[in-house]
């Protein structure tokens, strides 16, 4: 027998098909559907229709916006000669937070993954080294996340990006702040140790 | 400056609403719903809002259906002598799992709770005592939760059933099946023990 009825399938299977929702999450958060206000359901659901209807990739720095350009790329107080590429909009969220980083972006929406067929096409690249070309750019910080997809990534950009004669650096490594060195995996220690400091 | 979009925001904030979402994972799920297709944006937000307009509970046991009587309530071949006192729809999906029960159902929709508000109105107990009194039962079989709420819920419910002279029962504690006994906690454990049978 069927234990859901149709309508409550089909909200279940839409959950399921969310990252990280499995059979269990899915059916429970579609039974809270069912308890919520109809308004509020209403209204979720035409969010979820209008966001992605909306938002785009700036046309300029592939971060998201409801605007042909983003908040960031719109923002003359922004340091142009400044670049930091990252994998996702997100990242960006992560190192806004900081308050220390006043340049620009540029968003790849993946890292290079050949055997997922993601190369440098895929990542707009090329979008990347024409910005890179057309100059006013003095530093470009490669912040791709520390595994192998990321470092390949951030070595593809490098290469490209010395031969225009520019300063490449890519974020730290090391052991994050209040963590504990017994909990530290190796890699993580092993990059520390290569990234010590005279203090 | 704001991270988001207003309409990513708005996205993000839809999804911390529903149960067990944290900020890390409405924004994770947010931004996945970017990346699928239109129509199954669409397709997910008709769902939400056709499943929250059509099901409702069962005229009879208060089970989520999209008629007037739910598919078990509506199953000639079912046992009415039998009745299953659950606290949630989902409890049902995993007795008929079972498939060893053939009887009807009474959902509560929740436990006895009188500091959450929770009281015999809010279960519709009335409505569960008139089947009851209707006829034709034998046997109440309570299956709430064994927990203080579901322990109340449960003695509530044998008082109100035993002076109609009918047959109460509550579904067996103990060990769960491939359960190990080193990590049974003391409650579990304490219930086990009462419930012990020659064997």
């Amino acid at each position: 027998m069927q234990f859901f009825s149709p309508a409550l399938t089909r909200v279940v299977e839409a959950f399921r098909r969310l990252p990280g929702i499995g059979p269990k999450t899915a059916s429970r958060l579609a039974f809270y559907i069912l308890t919520m206000k109809k308004e509020e359901v209403e209204e979720m659901a035409a969010a979820l229709v209008e966001a992605r209807r909306k938002i785009r990739e700036c046309r300029r720095c592939r971060n998201l916006t409801e605007e042909e350009l983003c908040s960031i790329c719109r923002d003359a107080r922004r340091d142009a000669s400044l670049l930091c590429v990252v994998q996702d909009p997100r990242d960006i969220i992560v190192i806004e937070k900081t308050a220390q980083y006043r340049g620009h972006y540029f968003v790849l929406h993946g890292a290079l993954s050949p055997l997922d067929g993601v190369g440098p096409e895929e990542l707009k690249l090329d979008l990347l080294l024409k910005h890179l070309q057309n100059g006013g750019i003095a530093e470009v910080i490669i912040a791709t996340n520390p595994n192998v997809e990321g470092d390949a990534t951030a070595h593809y950009i490098a290469e490209s990006a010395r031969r225009l004669g520019l300063r490449i650096t890519r974020i730290g490594f090391g052991l994050p702040v209040g963590g504990d060195l017994e909990y530290a995996d190796e890699l993580t220690m092993s990059r520390a140790l290569e990234a010590r400091r005279e203090i």
